[in-house]
């Protein structure tokens, strides 16, 4: 059965196996020491604009996620999270599991806003409670909404201002970056984060998220972190080899732009049919909201997650389209809703 | 240059990433849900005698170690290792950042004998203390030798008499099971451990641990502590399909057999050349004891540790031999050992 | 300045104190192995009608939440609090320091209702979310409010039908007890909570809080767990002492009704004064509604917590009696509030 | 019957409850923010010659030292103590369960010499290792000897030059100061010492430590620290009163002399006996080697502990003196030992 479940059903993009295969019987040093885990941070330092930035290659998100936030804090120190944040919603306690609180801040739309976190810090004022020191935010978040660079700037300005870190989870950072909503480019994103992710799971790769630890202060010592925390692969090069692949001829890009455009399509497709969004999303992922006869058939032909139940018993569905979506399938899925 | 540094210098063996290669384009269920992971876990159980065990596939053996050990113990709960054990030397204290002490013992040969057990126990004797609960061993250990049959048993028939876990760090279990001076068998294994992993990075995989839950009380919900600690990987099929192509066919002790017996003609070659071995290697990993003129000799010609310098300053080196050492490179190198 | 900030600004009741001064010669046993412990252990036992209950003394709140709750959970269970609650906003993330996430729900009342664990149980399903374990409630709630016996009740039915543990935070309980509004023995708390404590600290002692396990199966090694994160204190018998004082002939009791009887004299005085209460207390602590001048004006002659202020501006403060506060100076208080 | 088991065994020293007695009635902050914590702080300050340390009072050791550790330390840093070490041994893993792996190096007198720390640091000498970065010393050592003013310059030189901290447990610092043998003062530890505490609870007080952090950089935030470890007081006034006592007019080191001259009249005593010390003690706690008859007689009459047994039966105990030790008790102590 077709699945608009993810963008991580598949097995990694076949330019990536390719790069895997033909390297094999190389033998290069271990733990992300090598020269393609070299040539892929350089890369994409280059491409952040980012010379002094540093690059580390970690299996998943979530455990980028923890040993980056847990390396970053003292003890006391809190996270501050759109209250649907993967921290805070999908990764299972990983932070708290460090020792940090993460603290929720209301986000109808998956964004946290300037005046929420100027709240947060106000109200956690001494030392009964904890110290807010990190936003973190998703780049597009996790319902596909997108950061503008204006809003980006504003909560650097804030970060700034109230001396905390700003670290984008950029799962499908790829998405964001070639969705036409984006006027946000690598460089801006890593000159006004202190640390973000560039998620290659979700791209096409078999695995790794590139973490670009921006802020200098942060950098000391963070292979320490990864290793305490089980984030350095013996393997290490399996991810530089992927990354050097993705980011050395715009292949990330052209991955994310497929996916976009497919999931664009599907978005137009199900409005033209009469349906609505829960809104309109301008990355890989949509929230069509569908009458409940059409789900239960629509399930018969595909995979897909429910997302929410309305008041009026209207479903709201995800959808998520990838590098590897197949406009027939679409067109297929599209003729289903419109078929009566 | 050729390498002996280890076990995982190279990329994976061939018939794995080709198995990741015919598959890549299917869609399956995410996180390890997937077909291949049950067909590989299936396989694994099989194969250890253990229908009712469970089996989890982790990225890494850090990672696996310390997702294991975290979610069995409670927090005052400690771990008995030998002071070379993996976990207490070389990852970055990642047990005690769970908040478990690990407990050192001597261990001239690597391995843990029952009376130093029963030794901690008896000393760890009231709440002000620790209490030791886990015995980590791994087998081989890290400098290559092994646990006979009667040995394990005999810790088994200790841990049953003290309430104690018996776990067993398998990173290399593939050159254990292989190995000519091995009489444990995997369902020795499965029987006599709580719980113990199968390494796939050292033995051909291009990535992945199996990790075997044989005591069913600590398989409760270990998925949650997967998750918790990043040790759920999105397409966990990846090591899903590795596992089932290493199990299916006997690959996985073919590839260590090799290592073993390319490991075998350097320590003998050596041996014939009129040196010394630190103790004679029955596994894929080999510690001569070299003159320091020599060791600058080979160093220019081969890559390898230094591992000790003696009080008469002669060196022992770490010569490490995987599925993918070349015999060829091995006569040469005993050639330059011969050559004066 | 009198002050109404709180129930901890004095120095201890001078019964109390007389007991350790009458003692302090005394040689015992140390880490609360003692008979003064083990009297008032039996005392607690015995007017809590659990025979086989656990009793522990520990020097404080916070140090007696994280203990025992680190030491309920396993890693990947969580907390689920009123976001009012006192370890979810004052205690400076000490739960989420062992490693738990605090999941907060709204409690306009302070309370917690069985909907709204419900909720959150159905909502955390699976192993990408925390597994919501224990219920964390106080009584009295931070905001003075009180669990009525069925309240409680409904409670404990629901946390069996979802195999959760109920934990009541007693740092006031002394209150809750001796309040006109409860109907809630200690025996009632007793056989309805998994744990709780009954606090001292706020109600007459120097220091110290008992904690009573209930759950026979939470009591295993408990003191293991009270040594590692620092909750035993080497002279323990300070605290057996007191609280076999406060209990060996209703002292207890008796300060707490104190506190609520002064407590309830100046929320009448004020609402007779003309003012509004936030909400009627029941217990020691009140939180009238003032103008801004009143307040001010107050300020100069009393200390007390601003609490909140409103949007029409007018402030809520907060005043709390103890069994130190001076009738009189309830009466000055409230000639105070009176004069124009 | 008589105990000479530890230094705690009584309830606190009278003056110090009286102390206690005649402020009870007063009103303060909570929290140790009231004055008496300021003035016993501005004393010991004073006395430290150190007018930016800072002081914290808390109510027990092991509480003192996992919070000051954790403080100061980064995750993957770690603790070297000696094997004998409080930390090491007695507490439970306190540290570790905060997250930092103690790594013990031999210590047969209870001391830790420069070449050890030298070695352990050249050892952990890559990101696969722990990082060590505080040396945890106890002064006295847990067996009552002594580090020469010479030996504490020597560590503190080695850790300047090697970038770790020097942190001292002084829950006996009295003991040492008013040593015959001692050539350490108090600002002298001040001096050389990161941080470091005076220990109340064994020295006379009902409870409490008194942390002085020296190091300005170690400061930062601490208070956040102690409320998350539990270890903020409600009635912190009650250890500020303590320690203004106990350090206002010399009762400290009155107290811990008195200790120190009922340990040397014991240990001179069994000398004169005819038996042997397996150390001689220059503080309160002595270590007399008897034969297994005139022990188990001993323990007919007097309460100590049985701290090991030597090879040939004869077995060593551990008497402990205290301020309140009675030189009575000690005289008959030594006649029972003489009579035969």
């Amino acid at each position: 059965m077709y699945s608009f479940k993810n963008d991580y059903s598949d097995g990694g993009h076949p330019l990536l196996i390719e790069a895997l295969a033909t390297t094999s019987g190389q033998m290069t040093e271990g733990y992300g020491e090598d020269h393609y885990c070299k040539q892929a941070a350089a890369l994409i330092r280059e491409q952040c604009g980012k010379p002094d930035g540093e690059v580390h290659f970690i299996s998943g998100g979530t455990l980028t996620n923890l040993t980056a936030i847990s390396s970053f804090l003292r003890p006391h120190e809190a996270v501050i999270s759109a209250a649907s944040g993967h921290i805070y919603v999908h990764e299972t306690g990983s932070v708290e599991a460090t020792g940090h609180k993460v603290f929720p801040v209301d986000s109808p739309d998956g964004k946290i806003y300037p005046e929420q976190i100027t709240r947060v810090v106000a109200e956690h004022h001494f030392e009964h409670m904890v110290k807010p020191k990190l936003v973190y935010i998703s780049q597009p978040t996790e319902i596909g909404s997108l950061y503008s660079k204006t809003e980006l700037q504003d909560l650097r300005s804030l970060c700034d201002a109230l001396g905390l870190y700003l670290f984008a989870d950029g799962a499908r950072l790829g998405s964001a970056l070639s969705s036409k909503a984006n006027d946000l480019s690598l460089p801006d994103i890593a000159s006004l984060c202190d640390a973000f992710y560039i998620g290659g799971t979700k791209n096409g790769a078999l695995f790794g998220e590139a973490l670009v630890i921006c802020n200098r202060a942060l950098q000391l010592e963070f292979r320490y972190m990864m290793k305490q925390r089980g984030a350095i692969l013996a393997k290490g090069r399996l991810m530089g080899l992927q990354f050097k692949r993705l980011f050395e001829d715009g292949l990330y890009l052209e991955l994310a732009d497929h996916a976009n455009r497919m999931a664009s399509l599907m978005q137009q497709g199900i409005v033209d049919a009469g349906y609505e969004m829960l809104f309109h999303s301008p990355t890989n992922q949509i929230f069509p909201v569908l009458p409940e006869e059409l789900v239960l058939r629509l399930e018969k032909e595909y995979q897909f997650y429910r997302w929410e139940t309305l008041d009026d018993s209207r479903i709201v569905i995800r959808l998520v389209c990838s590098w590897a979506t197949d406009q027939e399938a679409v067109e297929s899925f599209l003729s289903s809703v419109s078929r009566n």
